[in-house]
């Protein structure tokens, strides 16, 4: 009961929702980032009993997008009149590592400007403060349990293209990947340009 | 005296009182979410000796019906000008795990919307911020519990079915199912159109 | 040392301290809710050695009040003005479990409306959210020590009726009881009408 | 080094320095509880190494002070416009239990009335919320201690008068004793109708 | 996994990006120490799994900052008026000990100026809160990993100079070092006097 | 490492900066006890390792400083308008005992009335909230370790003068001694009447 269920990819539908890529003692898994704002005082929640590293993940991705906000068309008002819950399921499974970074900074960047999330997209990598994308783990696993989840393109860092060159090809068919160095460029291949249905309309108080 | 006293189902006379079912080692019971409103600021307080995974599941289940506020006609003001607490008894019984996630997200609609509460109906799954509704264990023993607690209708995970289907059909005798997937169509099943008797009028100060 | 002293029951000259039963390892114990307000922000202070258990019934007690204070003809103001102190002597001793949640809220009532409680009474139960009292346990012992210390009328839960009956009723002599479902029973029993002398009047600033 | 360094008694000019008695495995000691206030916003500082219970029983005994201002004509005003802070020397020596509750009170009674404490007077004695006092272990030791230390007076609880009777008469010699059973008598002994010299004028700020 | 990558230096195109030196079980590594600023309240977020030493030498550096504002011609309302983060990648890799004192006040100075750092520049040092410069451990290991990583200049405490003497000449060849007592030495070598490119222009809400 | 460097007396240019005496298993040190001010809200951040009676110790210095501020010539806007920093150097040793209390009294002194502190001057010894200074331990250890790193003139508590009377007096030579009872004796003998060059000129915001 204390491993991810074999999760299938759904669909693009909301704001808020990416897929990441997990790496447990059992293998690959699929997992979902879902974060949502409800008007408030920029408060920050963080559930699905994520440990310290992925928790400084979730702040990091929170700062990066605050300091870069101009450049995504984000006003800045919306981080203080909106309250933010990040949730990683499955809720009673412990997750930790920084993998999940990228992720979460794309997660932010689709709630906060209501953009759609491309469809079929997983990714996984470590971001830093000013932007860069960095190598993870458990590679190969992680695409094997892409494939098995329908997923069709995956965001990697860079330097982790050396892991897929050492896979066979059989394993990598219907799957074509992204390699990056900074978060600018996860961005612009994750995000759409239209926003989702029934996008939220952001209200400020006078304050 | 440290496991759940052998609950009958009472009645659906309270907003905010809905009936969830847990699996502990000894077997199946019934549990009740509780929830109330008094003036205030927005104040969370959670009590039951509720474990870190339970209390995530009820941070999320605010989450969710505060970013879907509108569709069920809450106006948001409620939230910042109400403290809620939600309480799970027996009070010294430790309880935890996700499966109670959705009996949370309706004892919180319930009681921010003064609706009644569908009559004998109890329910288990895990939500997530999203809306999704999970899969959770210990599907016989439960169902078993809610028999002989009295209740005429169970809201189950559709990924619940299969653990329904294993079950021998005499035990499922008087019993009703509702498979979902969804936050929403738990909602329209267990909330009534009505309110409860002598329903909480919402003040709001000028803020 | 750190076991109950052998308290006799005093007077109800006080608002806000009411009698409960304890049991511990060695025996039946009376012991004292004792609250007391002060012009404050609503803070709420908790002490005595309190479990947590024991301090989620308070907290409990004090959420059942705030959200039925109209009923008990309390200004809500009150809750916002003023500081609240429970404490449990004897200081040193570890106090916790649930079963002084209805001797709670009778201490909560009290202090809010400076009603008096009623002479020689004392209670054992749990209370939930709803107002439902819970059965609990040690009935016996609770009951030895309550007319050792000089208690006329004991409040228990109707569903502890049957530990009552299996006690010799030489025991019972000169003691009558009170078998309650809500806590409504609890505080119609408990407080008299009149309040107490030098009765605290609530002022409230302008806010 | 970790036991209270052998102290003398001093005097009594300052307000807010009460003189408690200890009692440790090494034996009785005096102990002194200091007091000061500085404009601020009401918030108690506690130092000296003290344990949870002790703790408590500063809150308590301020509590107590706070809902009794009215009849030490203290102004309720002071408690918000000033800071407290309650220090034990010596600073490296654990200290725990209730016994120093009535001595706190008196610290805190001298404080905020800036009214002298009796010359050559100690105390020990547990308080509670609603102005009870409590009776406390290590009287004997206590009681040397205090001789050894030019102590004159000492208040006691009622209830350890039976520990001073089974002490021989010529350890008593040079002590008188008062027995009390509330915090008003105590304060009626230990607070000196004139203040100190140079009292603290209080000041509000308009709020 | 557990250690930092094998990092090269960059580039200085970013404020806020400052090169320093670890020390660890398994020999030298350089370390960046990257700022960022966000409209807010002057909030300090640190992360990176730093230990407690670490998150004093961030505070110390910042409480250097800023009382020493105005010679480094920083307005003090943008410390009220931004949030700090400071970040030190990679996420998962605990990291503790006072010696990216130097490193973190030159990161904090160039964010909070705008200003770029020095290209190619390491450093190591502890600082303190009035100034001053400490010898730091593992200089030899640190020198050969910035060499390894293409640093052309390091800053060190003029009490590290010893540790440099006993270095065979070869592995010094290429670098050169500021030997200083002072954090006004490290920041006239370190940061230069233009901006980076879209410097952040601070803006101050009216309060 | 984890020991203090040999530090050598240095200087009584900056306000803030005492030299305090430290007692360690491996001998005598000086400690530099180091306070600046930034432009805040009243805020006091601690580091450099210190244990809990430390901080204690420095909390009952900024009492103490607060009630007596007036016969400093204080004004109380200060301690709201701006923040306060205590760091120790070095920052990665442990450090902990109330004997540095008066060197952190004299350099919350110096700091918030900008004097200057007097030239190679140390001194060691607890204070108490009243303004009593107590006896401390590993005076020998500490007054080698005082001639060692330059210092002339050392402040001690009368009750630890038996502990010099035992020191051979060639240890003593070249050093002088003050022994006091109280922190109005340290502060008379520790601050110059002189403001340090460049004395921070305090400012207050209208509130
Ligand atoms: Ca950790
Ligand atoms: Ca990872
Ligand atoms: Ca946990
Ligand atoms: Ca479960
Ligand atoms: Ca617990
Ligand atoms: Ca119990
Ligand atoms: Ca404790
Ligand atoms: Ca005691
Ligand atoms: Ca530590
Ligand atoms: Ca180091
Ligand atoms: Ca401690
Ligand atoms: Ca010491």
């Amino acid at each position: 009961a204390e491993v991810f269920d074999k999760e299938l990819y759904q669909n693009n539908k909301l704001a808020g929702v990416v897929t990441g890529l997990a790496w447990t003692a059992v293998g690959g898994e699929i997992l979902f980032i879902e974060s949502s704002l409800s008007k408030g005082k920029g408060k920050l929640t963080l559930s699905g009993q994520l440990g310290d590293v992925m928790k400084e993940s979730a702040m990091t991705a929170l700062s990066y997008l605050k300091s870069n906000a101009e450049q995504l068309e984000i006003d800045h008002k919306t981080f203080e009149n909106y309250d933010l819950h990040v949730h990683v399921p499955a809720g009673a499974v412990p997750k930790d590592g920084p993998s999940a970074g990228i992720t979460m900074l794309t997660s932010l960047a689709s709630i906060f400007t209501q953009r759609k999330v491309k469809n079929k997209l997983a990714m996984t990598g470590e971001i830093t403060l000013r932007g860069k994308v960095l190598p993870v783990g458990g590679i190969k696993e992680k695409i094997l349990a892409a494939k098995r989840a329908g997923i069709k393109e995956i965001i990697l860092c860079n330097r982790n293209k050396k892991d897929i060159d050492e896979i066979d090809d059989r394993y990598l068919k219907g799957v074509s990947f992204h390699f990056v160095d900074t978060v600018d460029e996860v961005l612009e291949i994750a995000l759409l340009p239209q926003k989702v249905q029934n996008a939220l309309k952001f209200e400020f108080s006078q304050n």
